[in-house]
């Protein structure tokens, strides 16, 4: 409490969650456009970047917002975490505005590049910026697409709940941005084949706004002709609710509700931000 | 003991033991099915989705149950670090349930495209599930993969209690988790070629039942025709015996029996559970 | 201020910022030169032996200078964080000198290697040593390379000054080192492209002058013919100050001015590097 | 002292010599096998699976013998840390039994894969097991392999000293053996070409020795017919010195003394460790 109190309040707060998914997106959707255009690195680049970039992102906001940097944490943290229900529509437009901005610098920056690679802006290189079932590519569709981003969020928040619990084993020295960060780079090697692990509204709407107001008519549909910018944003919304739910049923229930004084327990200032990331 | 008065209990660490296993192939598996069903990623997306899988389970886990979350620990344990006997066959269970569950979500979630690069759901997408000898193609027989399974399993729990041993030099800052996954990581790179590295009867099992029942009649039986599903579990169960007992001759033996109490020596959480998961 | 009575003195912070940047671009131009000229290894390898180029070479310099390795990163602490001007160009010299003895270094261990690939030392292996737009290939000019270095220097020092700012949430344990150079890793795969990631005006010109006085004639200007060796000086420069300009307004002025004293908070030797790493 | 006390003798350290290097030598050359014989995996693998069995060697032997697990760092260490003369050695003999024996084992698993691969056993795999200039390929003869082991040892040595001085800001929270494992994966990425990166003479002739006995009769000579089995011995032994030397010059002299007890300051397991990982 008398740490809330040097807290900087909610404008702060919603700089942070820009700030961090800024950060986020500078990495993720760059990384996309290096590969895709630029021809350089693999998906395995592509899964290290978004990953590393969501480890960045945490640090960014840690402290002053608890970086949730995705509507689908601030959505599951209010319903099974007591986030403060006020604070969770400023969260997701800070986090989206955070990354619409972050994609128009990438595609400011890689203007050259994306238009030698693809000079129509067509749906050839809409996927640098947002979401497609299949990646485009492989025969999945629409409710594919929308069944991987349940399971891939439910995924992401239960293990995020386990990776921030204090009553569990979290990592201290304030390294759970590092293990985060990786969570995410599995994800991405395991469940980027249906529909590109979005597992974050943000990520998806705000660059494919961007793209859109930058020339690509594509940004909607799907390669199908399918609405389908939907998707990324209401399976994750779901499926993070799922992952926390299931998570309370099999772990968080069963560890002792609050962590008693041990003697020779040192607290560390990773204790506080950990309780902060998950609260 | 205080400490253990706290726990919640065999329900509790069944479920830990399940939902940690689940975790683990939900990564495990989801990655061989991007990569040899999605086309997306090589060898070493699956070596590192794997490892990271283990660090995450291990997370999810380790605070309740220990976070054994494979047959082959649960066995070393009991032999050799006085893991309570009685709890075995239901941890073997809980891990088996948790891999079984997590196989067919990923089934569930990759059904398009699984049937897409093999329709007839045979030997060639079964090693998305399941080991082989030679991966199904290289040289190497039942036996040969046998005599592999020994090996590496041996070096996986030698590793394992080098890396939980409080009397040693183990990661602290509750870090052990992330080491613990980049030996299997390692593993993958390095003791992958002969038997796919099941080296956790859990982990092939599980998913193997899973194939089957989902349409793959090709699940026990190698490429050659010969019945295999029996070397990645007997395999592991006795390289596990013996890559703990090589460590107990080799370097525990070699450590003080109880660390004593130094002065200016700070206890933190991540003792109890660095004990806990070597217990 | 005590910390600091028990430092060596200018001379050693010379010392230890050209041994650091040293160990820096042996990493950083040897691994361009195997993967280029020696034809092992492929762009992410590029990106991971860069990064950790970074960590080991923060780690030699760090508890001495404070570990700036970049010119970039010297003016924006003097300009944002107070760090002494008169220092600054004894700094920048020190940095550069090492990044040329490393270039030479490895000019000299890859002397075959580089003759079998490109005898004739031309544009072809330039890029092992300094950066050019679009990496030599692809249609990015001198001005697109320039608005580069900005945006991925901005980057770079926007989130060091996270990453070292203890009133937010560092980590500690002595492994910022470790993330900064995740931090690097990640840029080299997300910001790439345009202009081989430079960010980092000693890395550029010191390798950029070995290469010169040891036969590539082609050191200063582009594959356009324009002079461009000013561009990876001056986009860095800026690009620094802009970011950690951003770090300021976005995220440093909501945190609270100074850490007071916490019950059960226990300083540790982190929290001093700490300080000194962003000062 | 009362530290060592409690330590176990000259057996008890030589047994966690051989133990540490043979779980480095069952990752290092199990990688090259996989890779080379296997077809699975590329460079990168070899790179950090190396590195990574560095990591895990060293936690297995860091508490009892301090983890040389290398003769260049055992002289070293000798030489510039007050190492014990009489020890050097013993601990040179354990760690090439270490090696031999670990070769031995991927030698018996990997029976089938070489032999499919490489029926003659032949230079062809030679590699597997030891070093060749140029990787057996590239024109770099034994006098440039020479050059590169001493500069590529110079460097291991020179950041090892810095990553485990207390004096410095070494890794805390037994990280270390992580950050020195990236150590080796940064040099297998980037000063690899020339000599194949022995940067061990245990890890060169345990290995080499061991495949001759097992049926390759190329084992001693390069495939220019040149003797060259003492090149990755010599190279290393002197390399080390030069880094040792250099780390001395550049950083060590300029680090203070001792640490004097600062109020507030936590000793922790990891200085013990550490003072002892850089004896």
């Amino acid at each position: 409490m008398a740490q809330r109190m040097r807290l900087p309040g909610l404008l702060g707060e919603l700089a942070a969650e820009f700030a961090g998914t800024m950060i986020l997106i500078l990495f993720g959707v760059g990384v996309v456009a290096q590969v895709v255009a630029g021809g350089i690195g693999d998906h395995d680049s592509i899964a290290w970047a978004w990953g590393l970039g969501v480890t960045l992102g945490v640090y960014v906001a840690a402290r002053i917002s608890g970086a949730h940097l995705n509507p689908a944490v601030t959505l599951a943290l209010a319903v099974f975490k007591g986030f403060s229900w006020r604070k969770v529509m400023p969260y997701v437009l800070a986090q989206t505005a955070g990354a619409f901005i972050a994609a128009l610098i990438v595609r400011w920056n890689y203007t050259e590049v994306l238009g030698a690679f693809d000079p129509g802006h067509t749906i050839k290189s809409q996927g640098v910026f947002s979401t497609l079932p299949g990646n485009g590519t492989l025969p999945v569709g629409m409710w594919g697409g929308f069944r991987d981003q349940i399971i891939g969020t439910a995924i992401l928040l239960f293990v995020i709940l386990a990776l921030t619990d204090i009553r569990s084993t979290p990592p201290l020295a304030n390294l759970a941005p590092v293990v985060i960060g990786l969570l995410v780079v599995a994800i991405g090697m395991a469940w980027g084949t249906d529909a590109g692990y979005a597992i974050n509204p943000a990520r998806d709407f705000g660059p494919r706004l961007a793209s859109y107001i930058t020339g690509y008519g594509t940004a909607w549909r799907d390669q199908y002709g399918d609405l389908y910018f939907w998707v990324p944003i209401v399976g994750p919304l779901i499926g993070g609710l799922v992952g926390a739910g299931l998570y309370q049923a099999l772990i968080g229930r069963f560890l002792p509700k609050e962590e008693p004084p041990e003697p020779g327990r040192v607290p560390t200032p990773a204790d506080a931000e950990t309780v902060k990331a998950g609260q």
